[in-house]
């Protein structure tokens, strides 16, 4: 603990082409009044900053460096940033890690783009769902995300920070396999499921001589500093929400590996189940693999039967299960992505962003996770799967924000457990998921005890 | 004539960044409203072909190529550009030039930009100096003009586009000089003065293994079409009007050269003379050099005389004349940078952009060359000398759209000349500058019979 | 074993320089006389064609693949290789991995290069200290292994090829702190701890955005079978025998860090502590660490004990020992190579190559592990510890190739074990030595039977 | 003349691969003794250096910078050259132009070159042809020369130092358009039409972005004093002597223009058509165009009237001559390389190097322009024409020696004339088309006097 604590002072160069802002800018993340920057700012960069930190608790990390502080100093080469108090771990021998500073700089891009985004258009004023994809895809562009030429393959891997010893070096293997066929990276940034990955790519893409392999990490300020930015992601991107971040993945990605998780996982699968459910994304054909080591064998039976019974076979027949077998991953996932490019260049549609992906707006509008929508959640087997995936991506939702984020874990501790009303013979298949996060140690990080943050009312 | 008409359909493959455009942003361009883009895009994409055309008549080029048109198409690698009846002479064996091309996705990128920054803020709304220098530091940051690393060495060359052969060469000769001690050039991006000092420069950064040189060119939607950017121009910016154009040279320009010119160059002269002028300004040290060959000595005399006597002697001390030393003029300039080097460093001003320059409202504010306009603009040696320059530069301003552009050239065939009113000593002195422009055929290209667009009234 | 055997055929370009080649050229490699390349060429590239074979012994390795064939296509782009039966673990789905190809085509130009300064020169003839420098310089700097403007960083590990999984993960472990500090890593470019650190290396690399660091691995014709490069390794130099090689060691790396390994890594250190004790070398301040984890700290004591008492304390003096903390060991290496800037700086020595370092002629001289020469090495603790040290790296060197090189192997098969006489003292320690390696199972890959390939007799 | 004296002293940085010399080659470069490579190295570096110089003659250049002295100093981050009293003209503000720069150290890589090769095989004993194929192309590989994966795009232009400025003018006007299709340029690197070219494509690349365009100068220690390499070659490459130079030309070019010239262009035409005259290389389809302006179709009526009258309509059916057209002179060797291209694809010829091009022992054999050599010119119409071309191309090589080479001027100082002896009607041609070259001034650079080093004599 006391180790964590130990905190540099410094002033940090700029890296990249947002290192030019205008005064108006420097103001405005200087600004901390209700409507001002300040405060996320500093929110993200400690997240940042917090690379190596086994923290999952965004209050405990935000205790831990109280007195962090940070400013931007107008200079004539451009502009430094003067950190004060901030974590050691980020440094070696007092300079920052150039990966963390990099990711610093992404930070600063994102924060103020969403902000101008939001003056022009105001965020909440988004009810088109193409504007909605209107807006992604230019947060994207303007992180610079594209890569127009390219052929389709930016592998996404979901799956959960808090995994185990032998789940991580699987997540590690088939990232090799997947760098060694060329394949990029596209995680949540966090550790486990979303570093190993990147750290086998990176392996894999050395050997293949590889040097400006991609690793990017999607993420959003509510999640960031419960899950920091690994300094191997080389292209940081801060959504507005959880639910535009999902659609980033999709949409940028071009095929999907989940990993064991717990409910964060099991929110994103739900969300791509959900959307891939739709009829007119029915010639898609997406890239979708479930895969573990020979120990996660039972897990995935377990979310396999879960889907079948709550959103029927054909939400089954969108995915494949593979079990202990990277080589097989990478192949199977090297397949699909040429049956991608070879629809793509079909249909004209761009490589870097799935247009055609049709979101229905259950999937796209924010959902708030307070008591009151939590408990108002419709679910019920008589619902059509799309719609009940919907409302189960949002009950994971709500226990995601309840576990470990900043907002969600004071509402918990203000009103107490989030009460989920269900049909009995439903909810008991939920109850039994989450039942089995917990005893998998799925829910926080090993180590800590975890208090559930939800109830399970059968009707 | 018949040669110049020779057209050539093509499909365009972007490059670089701005390859990415999103469907709403492809709908504005197709967009052939009022508040549609296609016209806009239409005669500036028209202008950058048109690269190796000898005409400066707006009107004539858009009669010369009425059936042009382009498209954008959407494609699996991005996007390309269908071009139907182009100008011929921007191809080489029926493929587009690579630095037209690089051009005209460089329209794209700044229309779009233009219309977003207008939706969002309002043009017309800026009346704040504060929020219009800020606003021309957004354009050229998006256009990415902005090196920050870089120490000082961007020269901007004024001039005419309308210059003889000896006068040509010697700008050439500077450029020559300029590029072999590692100067980067800005121009107006047209012909004659403005194509020369990039075409020497090239050669020195040759000589000198400067494979990055800049050839920085700033126009504006009026001006493009009557002076097309030549394709050594590897940084085309376009400016939403006159104003934030001169704005964005000497805000962005480290030092400026005037070679021999017409009624334009004075305007920019007049401009740069007018804003130093300014008590906070005093320490800027803002390098400046009048220049030409042996056979342009009596023309900057003349220039002298003139400012001398409408602004006085202070104006003059803010300017070298040098005749004839190429050399001399690059030795002076690289002085002149280490200056602005050295201050910027002291003052901790950026190098890329020129914050601490003070410019006056009355240089700010788009002036519209109306006859009403350009018949009231106070004439007066009465007046403090900045105002005065700022009414001069007005002047010069009107003449030019009466000259080439499409709006000043269609007013005065409605409402004929412009009535310039004035004080008879100071109109005396205007007229007899204007008079020496027509003698030498500054005012149009060689050729072409000038008619004046202006009439001197003196009280 | 059959899936070892498992082959493919290709036809692989080349990359880099080394893709052109004369008729001649090409003619020699072909040669399957005496004189001929073709059996160095063919035994050369199979060894970096066995990337992931974990193998050690050079003779199973050829009999493994004894079908394999590698031929030169000239192309119309340049030239071709044709691999028949190669390992299919240099490939991913039929493509050989760029990384292997790269050094396959290093073996081309090492060979080539070798070939013909053999027939300028004749390496036999090589008498003179001075011209056996310049021959290790001049082969160094035709695979282009300088960067004359870099200030020294590159670090030389050196340890054995069989080492146990903590002693692995914690050359992995250092690597990483190397490479967070930007130093470059070379090593024999084996297995285990020739990887480790460069893997390591390569992530810390990886946070620090260096996309151009170096993993140099030099190996030569007699080992690279029992060592097969790892496709990390993004420079691999062949040089011509065992003592150009640990020449090129010395000279071309700026700081060396010993891990525990078998009879190869001690006779590394007896090499580089025979030469550092020469007076002339007295102010080159090397820099030299042995390390390990927790559980390697009897086997240093133990090398300490045996340098102690064979060498004596100045001996011991030249290395310092660290246990189980990676970041003192980089920490401390940093430290030592800003004394080896100073130093080059100040003597205007060259930071790429030492020519300063005197290695005596008794360390240069390749000494030929016949039974004969092992027979008559001079092992008293009456020599000058420097001379003593030449012979113990004699013995040593005599063992490796018993163990695992192919001519060793046959000579033991066909004599019997090597007989190493000597003061009975001394033999005594040298066999407690031996005897520790073959406990620890240093000697050869672990789960292969070790057969001693010598015999100490006391006198 | 006096401008011309003023030296600098300098201390210069190297450039590229060859930074970094072995102690060996230090001492040869310094070695004065008639073994060492002093004083061509001094020779060699001072004609880069004079790049700008105006004068021809080897001897007065000498004399001119007397006292010019260059010394190699060892430094720790590699090497410095330092100059004394070089010319003042290759500086900018007392820093040296890089070009110039990196042509000073191709000299160094040059010279060390061709003495290790001279060592190791001795040049004179190279009497196979085959054997000076090889030779060629390892100094040329040396050189870093070919680029194994680029289609053929390398256009060597040939003509004269000596040219009129229209002339020269045209030569700009067809790089210019060579350069817009992409195409490289390779000359002998001196003044007038071997600089034109270059200048011309260097602008033609800039309006095509390319970056990275070649400028190859082949040059040789005989000629280099005479014609100093210009700055903008980029890729300086010394030759060991006149014909290997040519051959360089002819098994590394793509394509041939030739320009109006002297009897060095006459030469190099002679030696083109001796060799496609061969039968072995009927199929070869060298692109080979004699072009001019207007003003020059009188000098390529009398050129092709001189070949049909003395190799014969098949001579003249190996080249095009195309007057006053830049662009068709581009679009007729663009459409020659697609053919060269298609026809290397074909018979898996290298396209960097034309293996396949046969060149007879009398093309290849050094011609040393003694007065006995020159006297014993066989020179009779009954002669098969690729034998005449052979004896007219030594004699045009010894005027030019005598003309403008160091040896050839001191030759013809101490004996007097060369006398070229032959049939009277052929010798008749000979004489007039000298007679015309010393008319049009293109024997020396215009404004000295031309004395002749040659007589006609008739049997």
């Amino acid at each position: 603990m006391t180790a964590r604590c130990q905190t540099v002072n410094a002033l940090v160069n700029p890296t990249g082409s947002m290192n030019v802002l205008s005064s108006r800018e420097v103001s405005q993340l200087h600004d901390t009044s209700q409507t001002g920057l300040y405060t996320l700012f500093r929110q993200c960069a400690l997240a940042v900053l917090s690379c190596d930190t086994e923290l999952d608790d965004a209050r405990e990390l935000m205790a831990l460096y109280s007195n962090f502080d940070i400013r931007i100093i107008q200079e004539h080469r451009g502009l430094q940033l003067e950190l004060v108090n901030a974590p050691s771990c980020a440094f070696v021998n007092g300079e920052l890690i150039r990966g963390v500073r990099q990711n610093l700089f992404s930070v600063v891009r994102d924060i103020l783009h969403l902000h101008s985004e939001l003056e022009a258009h105001g965020l909440s004023n988004l009810d088109d769902p193409h504007d909605i994809t209107n807006l992604v895809f230019e947060i994207l562009r303007h992180a610079n995300a594209f890569r127009p030429g390219h052929p389709p393959n930016l592998v996404v891997c979901w799956g959960g920070h808090s995994i185990g010893r032998e789940e991580y070096k699987y997540t590690k293997d088939v990232g090799y396999q997947l760098g060694l066929r060329g394949m990029d990276i596209c995680t949540g940034c966090g550790p486990g499921a979303m570093k190993g990955p990147m750290k086998g790519a990176y392996i894999g893409h050395a050997k293949q001589r590889i040097h400006k392999g991609r690793f990017v990490g999607l993420t959003e300020p509510g999640i960031i500093a419960a899950e920091s930015p690994n300094p191997i992601v080389n292209e940081l991107i801060i959504m507005p929400d959880i639910e535009k971040r999902l659609e980033a993945f999709v949409r940028m990605g071009h095929g999907i590996i989940a990993f064991a998780g717990g409910p964060g996982t099991c929110e994103e699968i739900l969300y791509l189940i959900g959307i891939l459910l739709h009829p007119d994304n029915e010639c898609q054909n997406y890239p979708f693999i479930l895969t573990g080591p020979e120990s996660s064998r039972a897990y995935f039976e377990q979310i396999d039967a879960f889907i079948g019974d709550t959103l029927g076979e054909e939400a089954q027949k969108l995915y494949t299960i593979i079990i202990d077998d990277p080589e097989e991953v990478a192949n199977q996932m090297q397949k699909g992505l040429k049956e991608v490019t070879r629809y793509r260049r079909e249909h004209n549609d761009a490589f870097y962003y799935n247009w055609k992906l049709n979101i229905d707006r259950s999937f796209q509008h924010p959902f708030e996770p307070t008591h009151e929508n939590m408990a108002q959640l419709n679910l019920h087997s008589h619902l059509p799967a799309a719609e009940l995936a919907a409302n189960l991506r949002r009950a994971m939702s709500g226990i995601v924000a309840g576990n470990i984020k900043e907002d969600g874990l004071a509402n918990i501790q203000k009103h107490g457990k989030f009460k989920l009303h269900g049909e009995p013979k439903l909810m008991k298949r939920v109850d039994a998921l989450l039942q089995a996060f917990v005893e998998q140690q799925r829910m926080k990080l090993p180590g800590s005890h975890y208090e559930p943050c939800y109830e399970i009312i059968t009707e």
